[in-house]
């Protein structure tokens, strides 16, 4: 039978997620990144996004100011640096050095994204909506890259790559070439 | 190096994702279901969700009619049903009758989960957001039940239950006891 499940850690239900870092720039040049499980793909046409962050966050006051940021998707070999994006705060720490990735300059705007991603979008004209203490920002993708061959029109080729999902703190899910998969077959749509 | 990707398609790099079937009452008192996999968390307090679904949909008709939803999470074995809310209209079909489901009432909200979920969340006080041919529904998550002893604190606890990702068209990964895991240790927080 069904129990009550705190409503504090609902979220929970809604793990393992993919998960991401955020690249945005902010006033003075200075590149910031940030780990993010939160966002959801909003619309095809125009292709949209949304990324949910802490409102008292630096890449939301990032965001906020310059509209526009990158968000890169890192292979499951590099969670190490996922974690660093995640753990820390922007305001007081380098987080690029401190994850120790390299940049590449981004195509449609005025940002960067990391070049150890396995893909990473370009999202511009950001609006933000506040809820509690979160702020949604809902952004047009208007450049997507992959490297190499990891990814075809219908997603990841995992004989090639391997995903992280966020689970709960330092838990994740990878999602690799043993993963387990299943297609529907037989029922009537 | 880096390859453009297909802008129409950039949603794929975003996949695998949860799925869940969202249950929402109209206004004559029917009750209808639609898979989705564009939702995030939102807030944690209040706490909010975000779902997406397609503004023409039957399920945007009655949520914006309405102003509650169930958000239902079922099991990887329940992938077939998944699948029928997912490729029908609920304008032109019974589709908890096509899925073969039962109805549970919900607590807090006017509106009825599925009883073979493995957990489901009630969502009031929703808010809409039109972005291209998408509705984003927000609303506050007022009650949470999880099946039996599938879920603690920390999340699933798969030795009991497996859970779906939608990948893309029909192909969905499953994260079952055998899913490998890990635990980011070792790096500064």
């Amino acid at each position: 039978m069904f129990q009550e499940y705190d409503l504090t850690t609902f979220y929970r239900l809604l793990h393992p997620r993919p998960v991401a870092v955020i690249t945005s720039t902010c006033g003075e040049g200075k590149v910031n990144a940030m780990a993010c499980s939160w966002f959801t793909p909003v619309s095809e046409e125009p292709p949209t996004i949304a990324v949910v962050v802490d409102e008292s966050s630096y890449t939301a006051e990032c965001i906020e100011l310059m509209g526009e940021f990158a968000l890169n998707i890192l292979p499951s070999e590099l969670l190490n640096k996922i974690w660093v994006a995640g753990s820390r705060s922007g305001r007081n720490v380098d987080k690029i050095r401190a994850m120790d990735v390299n940049l590449i300059k981004c195509s449609k705007i005025n940002s960067y994204a990391i070049s150890e991603s396995i893909a990473y979008i370009e999202v511009s004209k950001v609006v933000s909506y506040g809820i509690g203490g979160s702020k949604v920002f809902f952004g047009e993708v208007v450049a997507a890259y992959v490297k190499d061959d990891v990814a075809g029109n219908y997603g990841w080729k995992l004989d090639k790559v391997s995903i992280p999902l966020h689970d709960w703190g330092r838990k994740f899910y990878v999602l690799d070439k043993n993963a387990k998969y299943t297609y529907i077959r037989d029922v009537r749509s």
